[in-house]
């Protein structure tokens, strides 16, 4: 590993107080949109092995800007929660031979009680062990590893997805501060070691968390997080919501 | 694994509005023993593999009782981050065939940049790569894989450095909110894949988070933890601080 990476940030919109779910889905296209070119961009250089796209919404999420804004770190080694959730991926694999996320997504549909909101492309869901209370994820149907190789018509589709759902949590929890991040397949550069089955075992998605806890001790000394809202609970008021 | 547990709360002096370095020596001492009468207690019962013991100061913290505490969870499975410390000490020990915990030890006293404070019994430093500005961790001198066994002499050694850590923490941050966690081995009971090279590869110790920083999206999505603050600067301020 080398000391070389890349941070940019993505300025949503000319307007200053404006947060993402306000603007119009054009304009939330154009950020997806946004996102696809700078990872293909930035994979072009070898030395940066993974692209982490992320978004900081409120101070109590960690923005230091107000002005409504995406992050893009790009870093030269793949970063430990993204290995653990490839390593996971394949192992899951080697044992099905089923991808985790698509057979994840069977399940969700098939039970409903934690689906938000499910569209041509995408599935919007409450996880059936959250991390946080109304942590939401997205999911595209179609597997693919990559985010870089979206089509227009899923972008069209994501841009309305997300916009939904972020507006949801803003109805249903008074606009709190909130995290999402982009999860795709490290830069697929063939090179010694290389990550040969990543096209089979991973699935590229986003994860929301809307900040309403505080992380204390046990959390951060035990790696458990504890939740005090069934998802079954959060995805309901979610589905509810005034759009 | 089943659905049991213990969460208890120490309280660690009857007055209310006292931080726990404010207290006195004796009292710290205090606090300190009912920590090993509660894990030896709590070890009895056989289906509790794991007691996390922390300490939650101030709101940012997640502290959510003004009064000073401490708190006490056991699990009835030994929690990810400590698995995690757990295989990271036993695979350097297979390969090393020394305690990775003594082998820091070695190295910080010889180095002397990142050392807070040394007394008889402990080591109070801040670590090669902390994850947060001014994170401070004490060590004792003396192999030992678990808190329970400290002895007498130990405890009053620690309830001074322990004092003398959070008061210089106090003092050059302006009493910030910090979580602190105490990692001792498992549930030593024998059992079916019990851990039995615990003895020698792990070391009980004690870990201080001032909190400072946010933890952003970058940090949740990535598990890397962006630090402003080398620990030699931390340490060099923590050293100077009056007490």
């Amino acid at each position: 590993m080398n000391g070389i990476g890349a941070h940019e940030i993505i300025i949503e919109t000319p307007e200053h107080a404006q947060r993402l779910e306000a603007l119009p889905e054009s304009q939330v296209e154009k950020v997806l949109w946004s996102y696809r070119d700078r990872i293909l961009d930035l994979e072009r250089d070898e030395r940066l092995r993974y692209v982490l796209i992320l978004k900081n919404q409120g101070w109590a999420a960690g923005s230091a800007l107000n002005h409504t804004h995406s992050q893009i770190i790009a870093t030269p080694v793949i970063p430990k929660l993204v290995k653990e959730k490839l390593d996971g991926a394949k192992s899951y694999y080697d044992y099905k031979e089923r991808c985790i996320f698509c057979d994840m997504i069977r399940q969700e549909l098939a039970d409903t009680a934690r689906v938000v909101e499910e569209t041509r492309h995408f599935i919007v869901f409450t996880p059936f062990a959250p991390r946080f209370p109304f942590e939401v994820w997205i999911y595209p149907k179609k597997h693919s590893c990559a985010y870089a190789d979206i089509s227009k018509e899923e972008i069209m589709d994501l841009s309305r997805s997300l916009r939904n759902t972020l507006q949801r949590i803003g109805n249903v929890l008074d606009n709190p501060p909130y995290n999402y991040m982009l999860y795709t397949a490290p830069n697929r550069v063939p090179r010694r070691g290389h990550w040969h089955t990543l096209n089979d075992d991973f699935h590229w998605h986003l994860e929301i968390m809307p900040r309403l806890t505080r992380v204390a001790g046990f959390e951060w000394g035990s790696g458990f997080y504890i939740n005090p809202t069934p998802p079954e609970d959060a995805a309901k008021h979610l589905r509810n919501a005034k759009l």
